[in-house]
């Protein structure tokens, strides 16, 4: 694990569109895998007008790590949200962006596998230590994809937001198996609401009680913060 | 993770070799970590005609990863064993041989790092579903290297045997986090004694509780049994 | 380079086994070429009883790396040879092999990227120095894949048995462009017949005039011997 | 290989760093070769503030890939460029600069292996197709790393430069051979008076005369041009 703690928001956005960007200067067919939320919202800011009507970034791929159905929609919460923070402004070409969905979730690490395996992940981390749709109390680390059900009660805060503001049975989401098998892992976090949760999460024990403990173990593995999020972590 | 089910305790022990010799079949500085005990006895027997006096194998470096230390002796167990089992009989250069001790155990990774990382490391697994030497009730999934303080009585059945068999305060090994780093691991099986744990710990859920599930997260991990030890597991 | 000389033909061909059942004998999908001609076959009457009928070996692919056209016949005289010399006996899935013709070979270097890109070539070495169809007279070290048009006379020995053995215009053949990306390339040479372009090819400068010579640039390339054929190489 | 034609030399300087930096940004040892002359300075200015004094980058190590020696002098003319231009801005820890000499040359690619071989190097073109300093005249592709022997005369117009502004009867390089085991090659090159040389290096065959020719055979290879630079050059 490598802890990048820069002093800002800014600062560790382009540290994330650095790696970012290098990944996708390869010739090979590059696969990445990328994150809706706040977190990354300015690092896509940064990174639209570098790659937008790029020909020299067409080997790029993009893969999304978890959805939520929503009724009555094609297209899932993750895929809506990246939509709209990336692939639409960024003009990447659909042939290019590889949905996982509730229909292709169990067929989807092997749709990966088979295309070469994912370059890079860019995740956040929950306040309550979830990395990608890993929860609290449904976590499965073994599994490389999994449906979490959500018709029976989970005894867990963020079970009942999740089914006050989305209407929806069941998601998606890559598991820890298949994290492990990502080139390089690329963690980001900011603010004061993370120092805690990333403190635990990067130096306790591995749990599913704080599922992205089990990062620690990634054998390529980079966490980049800015001063907030990163001030009960060591340098 | 990738299951290889072999007929017999010569075919899983022929499997073994060509996964060991093919690595050292490399140019570069070639890494490996390998088990004593006795699984790995009739694969030693075949590769030791393969690699004595072959100066084409002199760019292999070979790392233990657990040691128990034994009184008034310099070397401890594990290392005897490998001295034995192969290192001796297969005229390895001593300059080629690096012991992690109960001294050393806490630089050991990054000395590993460093010549570049593991490129192999062949392990069994314990009836008890230990690996290494990460045992049930003190394994520490996010340690790199660890100490087991054998003072604290520990309440389960390997604990009473290594007390009574080994006069020792502690032992060391690898932990899970630097197994991950391993380009190819490579767990052996045979006998019918290790058919449910093998099933346990291949296909259940990631527990300490059972040290060696942690493994299936691995990202190029194989495992080759016997029909014995592989009886419970799907093709 | 990494240069291991056996004492015999049947021990250079073990130990080509090896290497390529080790390959084999991982999770993801495994991507071979191999080769047709009179050195691999006994390799291949190892290989076709370990793979035959062995689930756990269906992730992986086969890719020819060159193609001679017949008259009248939709398979080629690569394809035909490794047919019989090893697909059809090791009863290989059809839908695993992929064929490269003189119609694709310009689109299959980009499919082999997109699949992951070769694991592991397995080659022979030419008495006049080529490697697949990289010809004295028409090698092309800067193309991925090229066809070699043989409407026009080349002086050159090959060019005339060519054309006296073969009915054809054109041969298509991976180019060293393609080759140096190979994760593990093995070249296997066996009696006397192999020992001066061995030493030529191995240990002198680089010229397209000995095409094989550009071989000793690749980052991860060994070279398996018999006594005979390895007789001028030093250990 | 990819080339990414950027509009100018700020965002060729930008583009450069982002791989730098991402290939630091690992936890393991990262080994960089890094190149003097004019085409990195702005790379070096933008570089040295987001890495000096910072503890997370203490894992980086830095080779240079030649070397002239100066009479009279400990340190030769790469190596005090390097130093000046961004070894001592950046305050580098000196134990994490290994410089290769005309004394150690024939063990630097073993020294340079057995750390884990090189994550990026980072190269020019000259006007005459040189890299490193494989000249046109001179130039081995098969060898690691050698000597250049300048009491000889080399009719080429490099060599009366040489013989003119430094007072030395030979130089160093790493060869071909030693960049192609590179995992990141980036060139970079701006300017007018690079745009037909890369067009010759990158595009047509293969050959001694223009050494940089052989860098398309690379299997990670990245250009980076500003607008001129890459006038002649397709996107």
């Amino acid at each position: 694990m490598k802890i990048i703690k820069t002093a800002t928001y800014e600062e560790m956005s382009e540290a994330t569109v650095n790696i970012l960007l290098s990944h996708m200067s390869q010739e090979k067919r590059v696969n990445l895998s990328i994150t809706a939320g706040n977190s990354p919202k300015r690092t896509y800011e940064m990174l639209i007008p570098k790659v937008k009507n790029k020909s020299y970034y067409e080997n790029v791929h993009y893969y999304n790590f978890d959805e939520v159905p929503v009724e009555g929609q094609e297209i899932g919460v993750t895929m809506s949200a990246l939509n709209e923070a990336y692939f639409e402004p960024a003009a990447i070409d659909p042939a290019n962006i590889h949905p996982m969905t509730t229909e292709n979730y169990q067929a989807f690490p092997k749709e990966i596998a088979d295309a070469g395996g994912l370059d890079v992940m860019l995740i956040g981390i929950g306040a309550d230590g979830h990395f990608c749709a890993n929860m609290p109390g449904t976590t499965q680390f073994h599994e490389a994809s999994y449906r979490i059900d959500l018709t029976q009660e989970v005894d867990e805060p963020w079970y009942q937001e999740v089914k006050k503001d989305l209407k929806t049975d069941s998601f998606v989401t890559l598991g820890a198996k298949s994290l492990m098998r990502v080139r390089h892992l690329v963690l980001i976090a900011n603010g004061k609401g993370k120092a805690e949760i990333l403190k635990q999460a990067l130096t306790g024990p591995v749990t599913p009680a704080i599922p992205s403990s089990i990062l620690q173990l990634h054998p390529n593995f980079t966490v980049i913060t800015d001063a907030e999020a990163g001030a009960l972590l060591n340098d």
